[in-house]
Parts: C-alpha cells; structure tokens; sequence
C-alpha cells in the first residue's frame, strides 16, 4: 500500500501521517511507503518499516505531480490548498493551487491509466453560501461567495467527472471549520476560530473578528483525520452518482466556545479575547451555512464529534 | 451599443442576431456595433446602419478573444460549446471549449477592466444529474453525470465568482432541451428530439434512440431567444447571490411529442419516426431531469412556452 499526500507539511496533513504510520495499514493492506508533496520540506517522522520519499516542490509547476505519479500511489490525499482568506486576496494565485493544480492531478493520474488510485480531496464547507435553507442537505446547491469555495467547487466537479468517467476513483470530503487548530493564526478566514481558544489557553490574547452570536459548523483535528483515513476504505460505488459531500460537523456559536473555554480554563482565559470586528472576515465566515444533514456521509459511516467541550478537553490533553 | 456573440454561426447565434437586428434596440439603446466570432465565417446579414465585424477563431487558441474585447463590448453572449456527445466522446476537446474557452474569456474581460459588460453564457439541464428530487427548484445542487454538463457547471461557478469580485457583470441561463432546431442533426444527444418532428415533416425518415415515454423539459428556439434579450436587461443585482439559474421549459413526453405531430402532420408523419434504442444516448438524456419550479427565472420575467402544439405549429409557420 502506497499512499501518496499533498500539502503534506500542513497541519492536517502532518496529522494524517502520523495517523497512517500508527496503522501501519489502510484497506486491509500494509502501508509500504508514503510519498510526501509540500512546497516546503516535510518533517519527516519516524517510519519504521515504511519507505517515505518526500519531494519540496511548487504544485503550480508543470510536472510538479511526476515523480509522485510515476511512483503509482495506491492512495492520494489531495490537501495542498491556497485557504479562503488568500484565495480571496489574490485571485490568481487561488485559480492556479486550488483549480489548475487539481486538473493537473487528475490529468496525471488519467495518463498513467491510475483508474484505481484513490485520490481524496479536502473540500469545505465555503464552498456552500447564497440564499440557503436553515438546514442544508446533500442535494443543496453550491453557490459560494467566495473564491476559495468556488475553486473546491470547481474541482470536485472535476473529480466527479473524472471518476464518473473511470480515469480516477475519486471522492471529495467537505470538511466543517476544524477547531481547534494547533500552531499559529494562518490566512484562513476561519481562522480566529481557533485562535479564540487556543491563544487564551497558552496564556496570550486573541482577537475575535466575529459577533458572538455567529455560528459554525465544525469538527475536531482527530475527527477529521479519521474521516480522511474512513475516505481511503469505503467503496466508491456506494457514494452513489456524485462523489462529493459534507462531513458530519456539529453546530456551535462563538459564545457556546467561549462558554467552554470558561468551564475548562476560567474566566481569565476568556478576558484574554479582544472583540474587534473585522467586516472581511465576517462576511467570508458568515457566508458559510452551520447546519446540515449529513445523510450521505453518515450513511457511509463518517463520524460526528459528540460536543464542543469534548473537542476542547481533546485539544487540552494533547498539549499535555 | 455594441454586442459580441460567440458561437455566432451557430442556430441559436445566427437567430439571436436576427432578433438583435430587427429590434434594433437593447437596454434601450441604439445598436451600433455587432462583433461575431465563430471557427466558420459567420453569415453575415443585412444589417441596415450595424456595424457588423466578424472573426473566424478557434476560440481554443491563445488570444482569440483579443480583437473582440479590445473593441470593449457592452454585451457578450458566450454561446460557443462542444455540445454533449461531443464533449463525453472527447474530454479534451470538451475542457478546451467549454472550460477553458470560458476562463479566457473572462481572463479578457478582467485585463481589459469590462467590469461593466454583461456577459451571458448559455449552459444547459445537462448539468443537473444524479439522484435528483421530482420537482427541481433553484437550489438543487448540480451533480452532472456527463462531461458537457460538468464543464458548464464549472464555468457557471467561475462567471458567478467573476461578477461576485465585480469584475464582470455575469449571468448564466441554463437551457431545457430546445426543439424544434431547423436544419440537420449535431452531435448533441437530444438531437433526436428536434430530429423526430423536423424529419417527418420534411418527408424523410428519423430515428427515435429512446423510450417514448422518456420526458424532456423543453423550450422552443423563439423563447430561447426571446430570454437571451431578455437576460441583457435584468438587472444583475436582482437575480441574487449566483448569477446561474435555470429557464422555464415545459415538460413533455416523446409520446405527447409524437401525439402533437401526429394532430399537425398526420400519422404518415408519425410513420416515418424509426424507434431504434441507443443505450449512449438514453443514458446522458435519461440523467437530464424533467420537472422545475424555476422561482428565479419566473421572477426576473422570463417567459415559458405555452405547450407543444405551440411550438410544433411555430416550427410549421416558420418553414412556409
């Protein structure tokens, strides 16, 4: 079993990894090498038995895809992505990672006959927005209202079309707004989500450019991951005609976080989020639906997490 | 006011520019300038004080559009396609048309700052598909289950991101199946619809590839035309946060089809329909849905043909 991840210095992919080596095994079959894409060099962990090859190189390059490819990987994992809030700062870099990037995958793969390659491509929940009903299902449109959604949008069109095709066999998972993120704030729209949390519990301020009363939809790191690695193991002819869908999220508002955070860390942590409104990133974030059946991804066995609280406690005992 | 067409010498092309001509007029002013683009010279028609220019182009080429935009159009109709067998029969060629034609087009539009310019595409029911309700609404998502529908879809996204970021002024009119089309046969796979009624009429044979209890939602080449005027007047803002919606067709069986030729031409006419199934063509046009409450299309004042006893007998007058 040879799995291959793009975007893989990122966080989620970093995760997966790890994930995938603690397995050692995906569709019932030992995991033998992980081939590793970033723009920057992968901190490549402790392998064991497994053979990982890791390339640095820019996704918008011609034959960026190549040695991956040639290497005939079992399973891809498509993370790379230019997030929400640069996507829409800069619409030519968003077209060329999040759109030409994808095509030049799924081309790749289409001239090298991988028809049975299992290629996994993160999507979003941004990709929904525009006049929406208060619960969404898997038949809701897409009508982004950002440039970041509509290139996801585009690009699991493009999957589905690929896979309908038999060149590929290609599912997209949209994922909810991941909370709580480890690290550093990055250009995501979404991202004070975790910040809110994460900076007051590591003792430092954060910044909410939200009211308080705006909802998400969001699902842990851990849940996440293990949707990404349940996406490599269901059968593609039970997703039915189209291969894309929602992942199971639950439905919070910044004030239920913060509530949470109160109970886990007390109210010197909460004193230490600073509200002030930021009228970009409200109208990105608020664009995006917060509640949802997710029939198809349940169906399939994708997974929920049970509470806010428990996605906090989560986050706090990893950082122990 | 100067209109560029693409795919002007196509049927709908060559009547929409009839329609312009004769009007003479579009959002209330004078038309002075028609700029054609199509891979064959354009039939260029009597066009008393027009100024008529026109372009044979590849439009798959680089700069195709350059001599059109640089001539800063008030109104584009982006009509040129690979139509649907073509586009399943040869993916590339689809995705050069009908994908990348479209990005360039709007690529033209934003150097040259045409933030202004209507630009109105035609894209098709071809991109609904999939496990679809009965009744299709303007909320249904788009999960196409051919190329051509696919493409389209995606081209749908970006005209909608395009006008959202206000660089161009997009709207996308999704077309039912038009019939009755005068002249021979395309590589579409609803050509059977127009060819099962045109052929008969004309005293020749014609093939019927599908089940004649398959419906279709259809609209008539006059009302096709009558909403692209249409679609230059609307105000943008008014058709809400995406800019693609369907148009209002009717619905009709082959058999009620058939039934209406036969109470117009007489069952000799029906006699020269062969019934001969083609399992290519039931699957695309057997994934094209046949009920819509079109609540957009409807609201913004565009118009439905009555029945299809209309249509077949407007087909008639034309002809004598």
């Amino acid at each position: 079993m040879h799995i291959a991840v793009t975007g893989a210095a990122g966080f989620l992919g970093q995760r997966l990894i790890r994930q995938l080596l603690e397995r050692g095994q995906l569709r019932g079959q030992t995991i033998s090498r992980l081939t590793l894409l970033d723009q920057v060099e992968v901190d490549v962990p402790d392998s064991g038995d497994v053979d990982i090859v890791s390339f640095a190189v820019d996704i918008t390059a011609p034959g960026a895809f190549n040695e991956m490819l040639d290497a005939r990987p079992d399973v891809i994992y498509h993370l790379a992505a230019v997030v929400s809030s640069a996507a829409e700062g800069d619409l030519d870099l968003g077209l060329a990672v999040n759109l030409d990037a994808t095509r030049a995958l799924l081309e790749g793969c289409r001239h090298r006959d991988l028809c049975a390659t299992r290629l996994i491509m993160a999507s979003s929940v941004a990709a929904y927005g525009g006049e929406l009903p208060e619960t969404l299902d898997d038949m809701t449109a897409l009508h982004p209202q950002n440039s970041y959604g509509a290139q996801k949008a585009v690009s699991e069109l493009l999957i589905n079309d690929y896979s309908r095709r038999g060149l590929i066999d290609g599912l997209v998972l949209r994922l909810p707004t991941i909370v709580i993120r480890p690290g550093r704030p990055n250009a995501a729209a979404s991202s004070f989500a975790s910040s809110i949390m994460r900076e007051p519990l590591n003792g430092e301020e954060a910044v909410c450019p939200v009211p308080t009363d705006l909802e998400l939809f969001v699902m842990s790191p851990g849940k996440v991951v293990e949707a990404l690695v349940h996406g490599a193991e269901v059968d593609g002819e039970a997703v039915g005609p189209f291969r894309a869908f929602m992942l199971p999220g639950i439905t919070v508002s910044v004030a239920d976080m913060i509530e949470a955070l109160r109970s886990v860390a007390g109210s010197e942590a909460v004193d230490r989020i600073r509200h002030e409104p930021d009228p970009r990133i409200q109208s990105i974030v608020g664009s995006w639906p917060t509640r949802f059946h997710t029939r198809r991804a349940d169906a399939l066995g994708f997974k929920r997490d049970r509470d806010f609280r428990d996605i906090l406690q989560a986050f706090q005992e990893e950082r122990h």
